[in-house]
């Protein structure tokens, strides 16, 4: 509504659309973005449409795993303190972020680029699926960790790479599904409520 | 939370900390957008930074109104189809926008800058007040609309205008304070439905 009228500005029309191309922000948050450029100091302007462009010049994909990197591998793949024989299969880089943030795996890590979902046309032979193999043959990986969706295109590619390493004698293991933590039972859901009751766990005191 | 950690790439960082500068954006959403540039072409990211440098660039303020424009005057201010005896005095430019949308306005405008706000240190000298009576002297203006917020700041605004242009024969309104269009009497605040029972508009029956 707020812009079906003309700005008396085609270059603030411009920049309303350019901001409002991002996910989630619509042409009234874009409008109020572009206002508040107006006002700012044309430095900060600069500093901010460089650290745009810098995204697509500097940041590439470490060429072992497919995180993102500024340099050939990323920092996880370097570091001596990762344990290189456990790899923890993901679709995106974003994942690694939400997993790091966690501070519970020390493992390296391995991204698919996507999941396979037949419905929209990607097979396994447009997932780094191969290069995951090359990797667990060359590098003794011992134990696969599936950080996948717990939906069916989730579960399809973990089935997959499981069947294609089959007699590689890997241990294979995937997230738990169940409650969240602070959750309330009366609020899950029948079948995450259901995963959490099949996929139990010891409980023991602690003495 | 999720910005606790390094994102393997300083890079990111960057982008993530100066989009979390837009009024509304936190960390996340910056973090979301990021990810979101980096998996779309260069050639966008590029459109994108160029429309928001053009921003502080091309746009500039009309040296009669204050509107933003491309050219030394605004595309109002420049058109023959208003009147230029009929000023609605604005805060902020972005008011000329929503008023325009309205399409309810035919005059021109003044863009005062602020309002007058004392508490925050904001007097009569910082906003383009001067620049006003100026015009209304000058151009033989023969009305203001004060279309100010319904605040202390904007009735004090308003007041100070009226007494300096005292004795000027100038006619002056503001716009109308009430019950919202479609909205309930119920749901309206005592102080509006005051107002708007005070203001009330002659009823009459359509022949």
């Amino acid at each position: 509504m707020i812009c079906s009228v003309n700005f008396t500005s085609s270059t603030i029309e411009k920049a309303v659309e350019q901001l409002s191309r991002f996910p989630g922000i619509g042409k009234k948050t874009a409008l109020r973005m572009t206002l508040f450029l107006l006002k700012d100091k044309p430095e900060h302007v600069e500093m901010l449409a460089g650290a745009l462009v810098d995204l697509k010049t500097k940041v590439k994909f470490c060429a072992t795993c497919g995180n993102i990197t500024e340099a050939e591998l990323c920092s996880i793949c370097t570091s001596v303190n990762r344990n290189k024989k456990l790899i923890c299969v993901v679709k995106d880089f974003q994942d690694i972020i939400s997993i790091e943030n966690t501070g519970q795996f020390s493992g390296v890590y391995h991204v698919l680029g996507g999941v396979i979902a037949p419905m929209e046309g990607v097979g396994p032979d447009d997932l780094a699926i191969s290069e995951l193999l090359e990797r667990i043959k060359n590098e003794g990986v011992e134990e696969l960790v599936f950080a996948l969706s717990a939906n069916m295109e989730g579960d399809t590619t973990a089935f997959y790479i499981a069947r294609k390493v089959e007699g590689l004698n890997l241990k294979m293991s995937a997230i738990a599904r169940g409650i969240a933590v602070g959750g309330e039972l009366e609020y899950a859901d029948e079948i995450t409520l259901g995963r959490s009751i099949l996929n139990r766990v010891p409980y023991a005191l602690k003495s």
